[in-house]
This record gives C-alpha cells, sequence and structure tokens, in this order.
C-alpha cells in the first residue's frame, strides 16, 4: 500500500471540528445543544441574492474567466469605492470564498520557509494554509486584559528577521471581535514599509461594528498600495456562507497578475455565485443596520451573562460576532467536551470552540473559549443559564 | 516594494490563454472566430440540474460539511455504483471542481519533491498543480502514430526511480481523446503493485465514449483498490463547468482520511451546487445518448475533414471531445497566432490550441494542435475550410 505524504500527516486537522463527535453523541441522547462553537450564522442571506439565484437564465453552466466576470468585479469595484478603497475592477481577484484568497495571497507572496507574523489567537485555518504553503507562522501573544488589542510593535520588531514576509490581521478579529484602530493601522503601516513586508487584511467581518465605530482598512491608508493583500468574502457580510464566493484585492500589479496564474490553474470560481454576489451588491443598507442592531443585541447580552459569572471575564468587542472570554476553570478542551459528555441543565447545553484552537504558542487561551454570537438573544440567554449552572459543577473549576 | 514569491515567479501561466490576446484583436478587428481552443461545451445542462438551482428553498445561504452533504454523496455513490465502483458516500470527499481533487490528491499522496509520471500530451494545468506542490512531474511520451496509445509499460520502467509516487491517466484523455483499453489498465495495475504507487485517475470525460467502446476505470480492476485515487468533475459530464463541483474518490483510508483535512482547512464547497449535483444524478439516459450522437457526428466531421487535408493527420479518438491533429507546418505556436492575427477566409477564422502546452519534453508538438469539437459541425465544417485553405497561405508550412 503506498503510503500518504508528509504533508498529508502534518496538515492540522480543524480544531473547531475535534469536538463534533461529542455533540452528535449529545444530540443522540437527546440533549439541546446550543451552538456558539462555529460561524455560521442564522441571518437570512439577502433576499436579492436568493432571488438572482432563483432567476438564473442560461442554458448551459459554462466557466467564467479565471479572475472572476468583469460583470462581478465592476459591481465589486463600485462596492468597495463606496468605502473609499479607490480600485479598479482590475485590482480584483474573484476566489473560492475567503479561503482561496488567503492560500493565494501566501503562495504569490511568501516563500517556503519564509514567515508570516499573525497576532494571536487567530483564525485556526491559517494554520492549514500556511502548511499548505510550507510557510512558517509566528504567532505573537495578544492579551485578553486590553480586549486582543494590537500587540506593540515593539513586539513585532523583536519577532522579525529576514525571513519575515508578511503579516496577517483580521479585522474585525475572528476569533476575538477585536476591531483595530485607526493608530494601530498606522503603526502596521510604518512597521510594513520599514520592514518592506505585505499586509495582508482578512476582512471578513467588515460590516460587523457596534457603538457607532468605523472600519478602517489598510487599503484607507496612503502609500501603502504595495504592501497591502486584502482578503475578503461574501460569506459573513451576507450570511452566504455556502456560496463560496470571495476575493483577493490588491494594487500590487505584480501580486494580481502572479495571482491570476494560480487562478488560472484552477479555471474559474463559481458562475452562479458571482451571479447572486452581483445581486448582493444591491442590497439594501437597512439589511446591515437592522442586522447589526440584532448582533449588538446578542453581544451586549452574551458579554454582559458573562461578566456576571463569578471568576469571569468578557471584554466587549467591537465587531464581527465572537466573543473570547475567559472562564474559571482549569483546561477549556476538558471544559467544553465535558459540557457535551456530562452535563446538562434542564436536557439542555452548550457547545463552545476551546480558545487553544486559536492559539498556537503552547498553553495558551487553556481558561479560553471563543463564542459567536449566532443565536437569537433567547437562546443565548439559555445558554449562559447553562453555563451558569455548569460552571458551579464541572470538577475542574477554579474558584 | 515587497517582492512576490519564487513560486509566484515559478508558477506557469496556462498555456491555453496565451493566445486570448489575439483572440480578442481579431474580434474586435471584426473578425468571426470559430473556437476550438477550449474545452468548454456548447451543449445545453440537463434541464433537471438548472431547475435544481432555480427551485432553491432556503434562508440561509450555509456551509455544509467539509466532505459535502450526505445527501450529495449518497446520490453521488448510486451514480457510481451504477458503473460498478462498488463505493460508499465514505468514500467520496466533494471537491471545488476536478481542479480541487487533484491538488488534493498531489498534496496528500506525493511528497514536495517526489515524481508523479503522466503519459504526455497531458492536460496542462497538471504542472501548475504539481508546480503549486512541489512535485515533479516526470513525462512520457505517447506518440500520435498510434494514436497515443499508452506507452509501453517498460518504457515507464525506464522513469522509476525511488522517488516515483504516482501516476496519473486522464481517460478518456484530454487533450488527445484516447480512451485506455482494458490491456492497458491491466498493465498500469501491475505496474503500480510492483512499485506500489497511486494511480490517479481524472475521469472527467468518462461519458465521452464512441463507437460503442465501454469505459473502464481502474476502480473495476481488483486489488488495487488502495492505490486508485479517482479524480472527477460534473464540469464535462452535464455541461457544467462552471459549477465547480467535482469529487475525489478512494477506497484508501488513509488517504481520505488526510483529503479530508485539506478540504476542512477551505471549510465547505458550493452549497448550491450540490443541490443541483444531486438533480443532475437523475439526469436520464437519454440525454447521454444524444449527446453522444452529437458529439459522434463532430468528431467524424472533424477527423474527416482533417485527414482530407494534404499533410495533416488526425487519429480517430474513443473519447472525450478533443483531437490532436499533426498539420504541415512548422511551429504551431506560430501558426495559431497567425490565424488569428493575420490570416482570414471571408472574415472567419480558427482558434486552436498549439499541442506544445501539453508536452512539458522540449520540442514536442510543434507540428500539433489540439481542437475541442464543442462547435456543431456546420461550424466545424466552416472552421475547417479556414483551415484547409490557411494551410495553403501559411508562410511556414511544410508541403
Amino acid at each position: 500500500m503506498p503510503n500518504i505524504s508528509e504533508k498529508g500527516i502534518q496538515m492540522p486537522a480543524s480544531p473547531i471540528r475535534k469536538l463534533t463527535p461529542f455533540a452528535d453523541q449529545a444530540k443522540r441522547a437527546g440533549k439541546k445543544v446550543y451552538h456558539l462553537n462555529i460561524g455560521q450564522p442564522d441571518i437570512a442571506t439577502p433576499v436579492g441574492m436568493l432571488d438572482a439565484i432563483k432567476n438564473i437564465d442560461f442554458d448551459v453552466w459554462a466557466y467564467t474567466s479565471s479572475e472572476g466576470t468583469l460583470t462581478y468585479r465592476t459591481k465589486l469595484a463600485e462596492y468597495y469605492n463606496k468605502l473609499g478603497y479607490n480600485i479598479t475592477p482590475e485590482d480584483i481577484l474573484v476566489t473560492v470564498g475567503g479561503s482561496e484568497a488567503i492560500t493565494i495571497a501566501m503562495q504569490t507572496c511568501v516563500n517556503e520557509g519564509d514567515e508570516i507574523i499573525i497576532p494571536e489567537p487567530f483564525y485556526a485555518n491559517y494554520n492549514g494554509f500556511a502548511c499548505m504553503s510550507n510557510v512558517v507562522v509566528k504567532p505573537i501573544l495578544s492579551h485578553i486584559e486590553n480586549g486582543f488589542a494590537l500587540p506593540a510593535i515593539s513586539e513585532f520588531e523583536k519577532l522579525i528577521t529576514d525571513k519575515t514576509k508578511a503579516i496577517i490581521i483580521c479585522n474585525p478579529n475572528n476569533p476575538t471581535g477585536y476591531l483595530y484602530s485607526e493608530e494601530e493601522l498606522d503603526a502596521l503601516k510604518a512597521l510594513c514599509l520599514k520592514y518592506d513586508l505585505f499586509l495582508f487584511s482578512d476582512e471578513a467581518y467588515r460590516e460587523f461594528c457596534y457603538d457607532g465605530r468605523t472600519f478602517i482598512s489598510p487599503m484607507h491608508l496612503e502609500g501603502l498600495d504595495e504592501n497591502v493583500v486584502i482578503m475578503d468574502t461574501v460569506s459573513k457580510r451576507y450570511s452566504a456562507c455556502g456560496a463560496r464566493l470571495g476575493c483577493l484585492i490588491t494594487k500590487n500589479k505584480s501580486v494580481i497578475t502572479s495571482a491570476l496564474k494560480f487562478a488560472q490553474a484552477r479555471l474559474s470560481p463559481g458562475m452562479v455565485e458571482q451571479i447572486a454576489g452581483t445581486a448582493a451588491v444591491d442590497t439594501p443598507d437597512s439589511y446591515f443596520e437592522e442586522v447589526n442592531k440584532e448582533y449588538t443585541l446578542r453581544r451586549d447580552t452574551l458579554v454582559n451573562r458573562l461578566n456576571a459569572i463569578e471568576g469571569a471575564f468578557c471584554p466587549n468587542p467591537g465587531g464581527a460576532f465572537y466573543v473570547v472570554a475567559r472562564l474559571p476553570i482549569d483546561d477549556a478542551d476538558v471544559f467544553c467536551q465535558w459540557m457535551l459528555e456530562t452535563f446538562d441543565l434542564n436536557g439542555g447545553t452548550v457547545m463552545m470552540a476551546p480558545a487553544t484552537g486559536f492559539y498556537s504558542t503552547p498553553g495558551s487561551g487553556k481558561q479560553e473559549v471563543r463564542m459567536a454570537y449566532v443565536l437569537n438573544t433567547a437562546d443565548l440567554d439559555s445558554a449562559m443559564n447553562c453555563l451558569e449552572v455548569a460552571l458551579q459543577q464541572y470538577p475542574g473549576r477554579t474558584i
């Protein structure tokens, strides 16, 4: 029997899915499981986007051009230019989800063995994409005490070597919900210019900023055009995770030209998705206003309930729909599994993602969990009732 | 300005797209261009598949499981078992097009620096996927004289080293249309077992076999379960290239387990596509009968016209919808560009793919072109009228 490859062995399994068998088992045992573990919103996809699918009008489901249809890229440019990105359709490569934007950005910009600095905790799949591209992730700790703000630039500088090629930020952040400030982005800009680094900006959660705060992209910064690569997706913006429609944006001509070669190898992004994505750009502002009102309510519910628990601490994040909370527990992995395997309150329990999966520094995040507020406030309240009682019963509680 | 990566430089551009600017220029100059250059069929997608898209009935366009929905995999297993593959839904990983099945197969099964043997001419994008995975392609020449039959096993054995990890066959073949016989597959089986090699079988054109010939898959061969990885797509089967829906199939548990980790990193294949793909399995046999009748007619038209040209030779392929023809020309790249740039017959000209793009042995295929018979017979006849006259006028003609 031929052996699988070294990479096939090393490739990390998704930490988010590790507990799925226990959740399945809990459900088979009749438990009601509140899923706060994954970023699959319950929000309805805009009607205009779904109607575009239902109204397709073609006989041959054909390839589109590898970079995406000009129609869709033109519409996307319109969307981004409303945000002040000042781009053309030629600066956009349509990708199969944000995932492909990340892999293409890494393969195009970073040599094998070279390093990317990422503030941690970070989106766990960056590890998988880095493994696929033989890129080394250098984590830099951010801290729950200050809400996971950008680590000091001096900390970045300690990590920079001649192998450092890029920094990834996810803004607003998954998993912390932290929204970077203009000052933080300016500091990153100076750093990237000083050391000639790419700044990869994962903006999947751009639309979800709360408390009247404004989203700032590296695309808004002057003089950084050659360094910035945006990795984006419609998944969260329009609650269309199953569309697998994203894009890579850069004004760096060498990057976009090279990225196109990777896109040509896989021929084309999806055609129906691009039709739907084109319609989605016309989603009325009221859609986002309602969604953000709902998410703000949920965040407030979740954060208030968490901070009312003795020994727990949850910063109040400025964006996305996640929180990372510290709980009075010995080991988040053990606790989250125990919640599914052993605990229930009136037949209900909560599935959370242990934060350890989002750190690559060993031992970090052992008392932290990520929760996605993708349930309505009533369910969130029920979930917090469970959590509250669970923390009184869990054998590994620390208070 | 930060530099792009070495891989970004080395990544091969699609040879098929090299001539696109000249085709665009020809069209701007008012020429009618007969596109025989790419495998985008003009055949209508099955109505049932398109109806499934139009009839979607969900509010949230959500992720599916990374391996694909159980509904779709169950239906796919039904399709493959009708063909005698004897598989379960657990043997299937749904991928984003056949392209992703190829990249995942390579990354899962082949170590970096290890070698894959591929009979050439071969599907040009294998080079791109190999580049992405740091896998070395070892081409083995097949010859137009015998219709591009499988090279002698002794020729394979000359190439096998301790770095050889897999063989790729594309059957029926793109670009040659060659349909491998049971004897050829048996010989490959013995070879793979003797040297412990994976056999990657790209079966994108499985449905298109002519003259009453039967398609044989390595999946039909006894005792090869641990070695075979099928890379498939709905693109050609249902004329649904824009769906980006494929799959990887293997009974090798280590391979499917590892492949799933790559799939988890990118989260999910498209949801709407899987709904459409599920419906597509119920496409009536009459659809394929009609399509194959049409393709047979086209193939016969094209092959007859080509062989009637003095100094030209075109084998009569058993499958797919391509031919590779030898023309009385000095240089296929120059000729194909000249056809677009300089030549016209009553305002018409033909776009073909120089076969050089499908060979990796330097100098091979210089007198050969690939043509996809994706136009109706009247258009094919017009295209051949152009070609006939062009070959009398082309300055680099060899007779």
